[in-house]
């Protein structure tokens, strides 16, 4: 018997269903859809990374290719797959330089072929709570970047969104930190989770600010407030918040448990642990990691642009 | 009598026939353009360049609207803008949030009134040596980033383009040292010149890359090879360059005048001081600023999104 009231749910338990859901769905295809992944750094983590998905990809039915290209090359690289009616699906491993030039190749990948949902398009319409790229026809929906929509759906799983209220207000009423406001996640997970009703807390090195959609939720669109660090950082607003997610990309970074009040949901979704095992003596329900969720969204975002081609193709 | 067998050129004595051409261009339009500045830093050094801006505008003709905006606010207030038949250019004073958030407000200015011609489209394109938005019918020209468009007006000016050689290839047997490789100027302005036929040595704190079109100007746009810092640093390779250029953003950066060879065009486009006085011993032209130019540039470019415009129009 467990001596916590709490429970730590796996990743690859809540990405049960999308993986089936993935199966299913490339079944019913009449093609083996093709993802590539691009390989520009010498980071033995990124080729891990890069054969799990392999693997992901093979077990469930795709095609992978990684294709190991100089820094130098790799754009014209992306250029290439772009216009290579053989590929479905783009990503990179990044960092490539590190530095700025990444935003750039970021951009590079055609939105058409962009599984990770890195484009400005994408993310412009994730700020701007825009969920179709075809409005007002709505037909096909736009792309979310797969980390903040692995944590959507964690928290689906989780219950924190209320099936009862209606559909882009599941998460009215409830209180979120987000420690980490990386423009790749933390930003975009602040937003994405205020557009969906809830108060967001997004704590930064320094700073914490507010994501709402204000009070009754009136407006459209999340807004953002700046806070006082003293009074709303992340170990003084943590007892206040239903759920807690951390992404410190850091070992040495250990959210304050004592901070967490019993009962809690805890999400973790930095490659480090961001909490030291006695957070499931306080947790309601932790999940300690995520990235089998994010790579069923990977999957699922890449039949998502194959879905939307066939409507445009269709017109 | 000057003492130096070379000169020093002024900004303003090269940006004098764009100014003209610019002032020309206005009178001949049946309305007055605007640019819109957004300012949403506290940096003095921004608002002074908004003065400018609006200085030079308004004696040119055009009019200029300076828009404070708290941080959070500014990518609304552009969306606006962007959708505000009123507003002919917008430009951001960056930094503005001073990290990747600012990649994502400079994407956010529609390709269409970006008169700094920061989007990723107008970068793609100067990368690709693609020099018109509507291939193969070409009759919109692609907008270039200011800063780098300044420089090949100020070498064509210095006579570094050869007329005598095809459009195209102006830059041909020439070679650049380029002392900064940041994403917004220095990487794009080598490119830029290796597209134009130039050999570019493009210097980053530690790093050395070459930029060429091959030996013969065979490829159609520029390849990168790194280079042995040690062999090819800046003191190294600056006695056989034909050009030298500098964008160091540090008033202690100096680049070391010994190493530059009597006679040899030096231009720096830093807002610091990156050579001594006695660089004026050893350059035979020397460009000491070229903010003027810079800015003869972004009204440029503001006339050519409206051409742009009227020609899409006329479809």
């Amino acid at each position: 018997m467990s001596h916590t009231a709490g429970r730590t749910i796996l990743a690859s338990t809540i990405a049960k269903q999308y993986t089936e859901e993935v199966t299913q769905k490339v079944k019913e295809l009449d093609f083996k859809p093709k993802l590539v992944g691009f390989l520009a750094n010498d980071d033995p983590a990124a080729q891990m990374y890069a054969n799990w998905t392999e693997k992901t990809c093979e077990s469930l039915g795709f095609t992978y290719q990684l294709v190991k290209v100089a820094k130098n090359d790799l754009e014209n690289a992306i250029v290439e797959a772009n216009g290579n009616d053989g590929v479905n699906g783009i990503m990179v491993y990044f960092p490539v330089f590190g530095d700025q030039q990444d935003q750039y190749l970021q951009q590079a990948i055609s939105p058409e072929k962009d599984v990770e949902g890195l484009n400005f398009l994408y993310y412009h319409n994730l700020y701007h709570n825009v969920r179709f790229l075809d409005a007002p026809i709505n037909e096909q929906k736009s792309i979310l970047p797969c980390t903040p929509l692995a944590m959507v759906k964690i928290l689906e799983y989780l219950g924190i969104y209320n099936k009862h209220l209606p559909y882009g207000n599941r998460l009215y009423g409830k209180s979120i930190l987000v420690v980490n406001r990386s423009e790749i996640v933390g930003r975009p997970l602040a937003a994405l989770l205020a557009n969906d009703g809830a108060t967001v807390y997004s704590a930064d090195i320094d700073n914490v600010q507010k994501f709402t959609r204000g009070d009754d939720l009136l407006m459209q669109r999340h807004k953002v407030e700046e806070l006082n660090y003293e009074e709303f950082k992340p170990e003084v607003i943590a007892p206040q918040c239903d759920v807690v997610i951390t992404g410190v990309p850091s070992e040495k970074y250990k959210f304050p448990t004592a901070s967490v009040a019993n009962g809690t949901v805890v999400i973790n979704f930095a490659s480090a642990k961001n909490f030291n095992e006695d957070i499931k003596e306080r947790a309601g329900l932790y999940v300690p990691s995520i990235g089998k969720v994010t790579i069923a969204m990977l999957l699922r975002n890449l039949l998502r642009l194959i879905e939307n081609k066939k409507i445009r193709q269709s017109k």
